[in-house]
């Protein structure tokens, strides 16, 4: 029998997933050991740490997705160009040499995906594994998708091939002008529940807008004379800030969305979607681990001498 | 001889002028007492500590303008609605009781003034009198107008009245992203001076594209990949977002703007708006003095005894 570690490892934080066969997930793990806590290119150390057991386990290789393929991170991965399919990121595997712990671990690392819009290119590192999933578990080959975060992806899948991307920082903007910015003066100190109604009222101030650059201050104006409760900011924030999100281009026509995040983030894309009148189908975090279960399957076996 | 102590205190600076009857400014005089450094609301101490000379002069009226009409301020003055005309500033000026010097001086902070689209409600404090001033100065009542800074304000002026106004945090968006984000990490530590073929590609990109929360992200691509030389990322950086505050949807049809700010960020719009075939009046500080004194001149008479 062999075994399949999975590993998404962000810059915030590191997560793994044990996975047999069949694709089941048999048990998942997650820390705070991101990729920018790690001293010293301490990488090895840290795995072993937090997922030796596993990896110890006979038969079990590992596959890596996410910042740990980046420039700074353990070994880097390429960036594989749009349009991309499955055996685009297989046969761009990067292995990694791994000694420290006595034993060879048969350990590779997923490359990330490049595309341009009008001559700048755009990345992602760790959404790509997202997007293979949602494709495997959904049985699609053709979708609009979303990874939402503090770098949100929008995605465009065609014939089981990624064909163009985009980057909205709206994870990042938010928490900019939550903690940062005059706005941080308006809102309380804990973000509390959604607030439907203030939610909506952001995502259709943001649709309806010229530029967050212009809302944002909204929030402080309405603050200012009272018109909404200090409570409901930070929900009327998250709107204005998703609401702006759904300005990519690429979403003109679309009818229905694949949202593949957290629960929280989950829930107020699908919602802010569901303004603009268009559906959502929802995964989380099994999609990752599906889309690595995916490619590991596809790669060509390796020799590893214990 | 009477003369006008014109003061613009705002968050970050205390900046005063004296002028004589005829409107001409006789000196002037700043420094980095502004309101938010000031403790335990000893705005009166600061004041005379910094303009105590002036305001000594026998006959010195003073007039100010800015945060020190804020509710944080030292006498809260209200917002006058736009519509709004200089004689509606006039009107609502609001005197403050001083006595710690143990003279009675004559001082009075003029309102700020507020707007509403579609119903959420904008608001100005500071930037009225660079307005009033500039059509003082330019010998005009009708024009568009921008105050660039931390918060842009776009404003049309019709017939010698405030009609209407839009907050851009432009300046605010740029220090986050410049020293918070993911971004910094890319920029160097200086801003130097400004790369006038990467701020024009940063303008453009932001015209094309749909989104700060996007285009922000094309930062980090260009420097992953080498496409722009670190030291022209901050120009680049600084047109993505005085591109992105062009959105202003007021703007459409428009062929020349009043532009009435710091030098820097004078060129930088200018520059910005002829990249869209606007043309550009530009104004410095020398407005905000001339429209504290047109409002000064309109008020009326008020007894203060020794």
């Amino acid at each position: 029998m062999s075994r399949l570690l999975a590993i998404d490892w962000g810059s915030s934080k590191l997560r793994g997933a044990l996975i047999d066969d069949s694709g089941a997930v048999v048990d998942e793990r997650s820390c705070e050991r991101g990729m920018l806590r790690i001293a010293d290119r301490a990488f090895e150390a840290a795995l072993e740490a937090e997922f030796g057991d596993w990896l110890g386990l006979a038969g079990t290789r590992c596959l890596m997705a996410g910042m740990v393929g980046s420039r700074q991170g353990w070994v880097e991965a390429p960036y594989v160009p749009c349009p991309a399919g499955i055996d685009d990121f297989v046969r761009q595997l990067r292995p990694v040499e791994s000694s420290g712990s006595g034993t060879a671990r048969d350990i590779a690392i997923v490359p990330g995906a490049t595309c341009e819009h009008d001559g700048v290119p755009d990345v992602m590192r760790g959404e790509e594994i997202k997007l293979i999933g949602a494709m495997e578990l959904l049985g699609i080959d053709s979708a609009t998708m979303l990874s939402p975060g503090t770098h949100s992806k929008w995605a465009t899948v065609e014939n089981g091939r990624l064909v163009g991307f985009s980057t909205m920082m709206s994870g990042e903007f938010y928490a900019l002008l939550r903690r940062h910015s005059i706005l941080s003066r308006s809102l309380p100190a804990d973000d509390a529940t959604l607030d439907g109604p203030a939610f909506d009222d952001g995502v259709r101030r943001a649709m309806a807008g010229s530029s967050l650059l212009q809302t944002a201050f909204s929030v402080r104006c309405l603050d200012l004379f009272g018109r909404l409760p200090r409570a409901a900011l930070p929900s009327y924030l998250s709107g204005l800030v998703i609401g702006e999100a759904l300005r990519w281009p690429g979403l003109e026509g679309v009818r229905s969305v694949v949202v593949i995040g957290s629960p929280l983030l989950n829930e107020r894309f699908a919602r802010a979607l569901s303004l603009r009148g268009i559906g959502t189908r929802i995964l989380g975090e099994e999609a990752a681990w599906r889309g690595l279960w995916a490619i590991d399957r596809r790669r060509p076996a390796r020799v590893v001498e214990a």
